[in-house]
């Protein structure tokens, strides 16, 4: 099958690259190293010009030779790439964002070889404490095909992560979303305060560890916050009750607990009401079973993993752009 | 006049040294960077042995000197020296601990130059999450000194830091207590995450960026929790809200008024009172002046200083511990 389209999830550490046929059928896919923070140093002969500009490397490692089998695909690309310190700065949307207004506002930039590149822009929610994020838009807009119409109002999407979003949707709109720090918080104490130190890291995951952190979590003990509980993760070690190799998952447990526990806070409030949404997960398989688990215990009863949500996602938007003709969905 | 006791405070990263006479009275006092995690290494001698081991280096450094002049001065220390990675460790007493109890539980270690260091053990509390201290509740003895008998059951005794401690005291005993790790995860946070990319350090204390993160802790949007407003620290960047020398103070800011707002929420909770308690604060100038105000603007309105606690709860223990023949209090 011919392809159509190629897309890119460009993001800090990695970039993966998909050669998408009709219907946005995935017809081949890689994945690099090349996150806008670690681009390729080595200058090489592109279209026969020596380059040493990362960007322009990493780009033709990833779709280079399917640009030389059809030099006419159109490209797209989502992430990091379009932030500041991206490839081409795309500025943020405004909420509320869909296909539409996404697809209608893609930077491009034009690479060495002569391919026009276009960028997604992320999405900025101008509240009070602004979100932004970059990437997460179109995973979001690509879950969202999948579902069925009207069952939007009702619905959680969730993207753990360093920093994990929650966004609301209405009428295929990205409405409102929260950010939480947990992924990062939880790497910097691991990694760099005294929480760490007793750590024995590399163990397989101890779910019963994990379990007990959410449970600290929501309990009256956890409503003094994460601040304190934090030091639970030392001081059930100095006393024996929490071994070394429980230690990461139990913390991670923590985190997690509080952030779904202020997540469920927030949209009972939100929704004047004690019914929780349906949650639809985004992103790697372990996080989101992490997730999953922790999302049970806060009483969120419906929860569901998206699929190839970037993916589907770029397809949407490319075709919104009119990079490809869009053929009608499954 | 005549010493009567030398009273060290040993900590993880400094010692310091009072030379105490009658009823107390701070004769000289020297402060070194030889906190147990930076011991000296060079080896010298002492008392004409080859000595290479750190803390008889650091002890020798401190007091040596005093004990030459005055051989048969009792020495008392209080803080990490006396954890399992410290010079001897003394084993934690529980809660309720007061002077007496503490005073009669001193752990000895015998110098090189032959003297015996009595080292006070820090308090426990067993709870669910159990809590740890060492070196503050010397410092809450040594306050509590000062104060009217009587005047305990209303107070909190607040001792700011890495790991922040808020104790709650009854007729001269530590009771129960609250840890907060804020000093510790603004640190790793500064040092190590997404949010001190863009922080421009070295600047003065900006008191308007500070009491505008206290004041988002406080708010509606301060319900989700700090694991999502930190997130703020870095989206009023990018928004052009909050300027890089401001963010590192919006930042204490944030993580000070998150840890007093739950301090607040849970002392009316176990108080079973709107009313909140006086505070004394126990600490560093600046990090209590950071306190003093978003404690005030928390509510607790009825704030003040101790001075010299560490030294006065050393010579109180080691009174208890018949050390030295206390005179009376004044």
């Amino acid at each position: 099958m011919l392809a159509q389209l190629i897309a890119l999830d460009w993001g800090t550490t990695s970039l993966r690259a998909y050669k998408l046929g009709a219907d946005g059928l995935v017809l081949e896919q890689r994945s690099l190293s090349s996150g806008i923070m670690q681009l390729p140093k080595t200058p090489r002969l592109i279209k026969g010009q020596r380059c040493a500009n990362g960007f322009e490397l990493a780009f033709d490692e990833a779709c280079g030779d399917w640009l030389d089998a059809q030099p006419e695909l159109p490209v797209i690309a989502c992430g990091m790439v379009g932030s500041a310190q991206g490839w081409r700065e795309a500025v943020y949307c405004d909420t509320p964002a869909n296909v539409a207004n996404l697809g209608h506002s893609l930077q491009v930039v034009r690479s060495l070889s002569g391919v026009d590149v276009h960028i997604v822009p992320g999405v900025i929610q101008r509240s009070h404490l602004p979100n932004v994020m970059r990437g997460e838009e179109t995973q979001v807009l690509g879950a969202l095909q999948n579902l069925r119409a009207g069952a939007n109002s009702d619905l959680l999407i969730g993207l753990p992560g360093s920093h994990s979003k929650w966004v609301e949707v209405a009428d295929g709109c990205i409405v409102h979303f929260d950010t939480f720090m947990t992924g990062e918080i939880f790497a910097v104490l691991s990694e760099h305060s005294i929480l760490g130190r007793t750590q024995q890291k590399g163990a397989s995951f101890d779910g019963q560890a994990f379990d007990r952190g959410v449970q600290v979590a929501l309990s009256v003990d956890g409503e003094i916050g994460p601040l304190s509980t934090l030091f639970s993760a030392r001081s059930l070690g100095l006393t024996g009750e929490l071994g070394a190799s429980a230690q990461a998952d139990y913390l991670s447990g923590l985190l997690i607990g509080h952030e779904l526990s202020a997540l469920a806070q927030t949209q009972r409030r939100r929704r004047n009401s004690a019914h929780l949404p349906a949650v639809v997960l985004i992103g790697n398989d372990q996080l989101c079973a992490r997730y999953s688990r922790a999302l049970d215990a806060c009483g969120f009863d419906r929860v569901t993993l998206a699929e190839q949500a970037t993916e589907r996602g770029l397809w949407q938007l490319a075709a919104a752009a009119g990079l490809i003709t869009k053929t009608p969905s499954r």
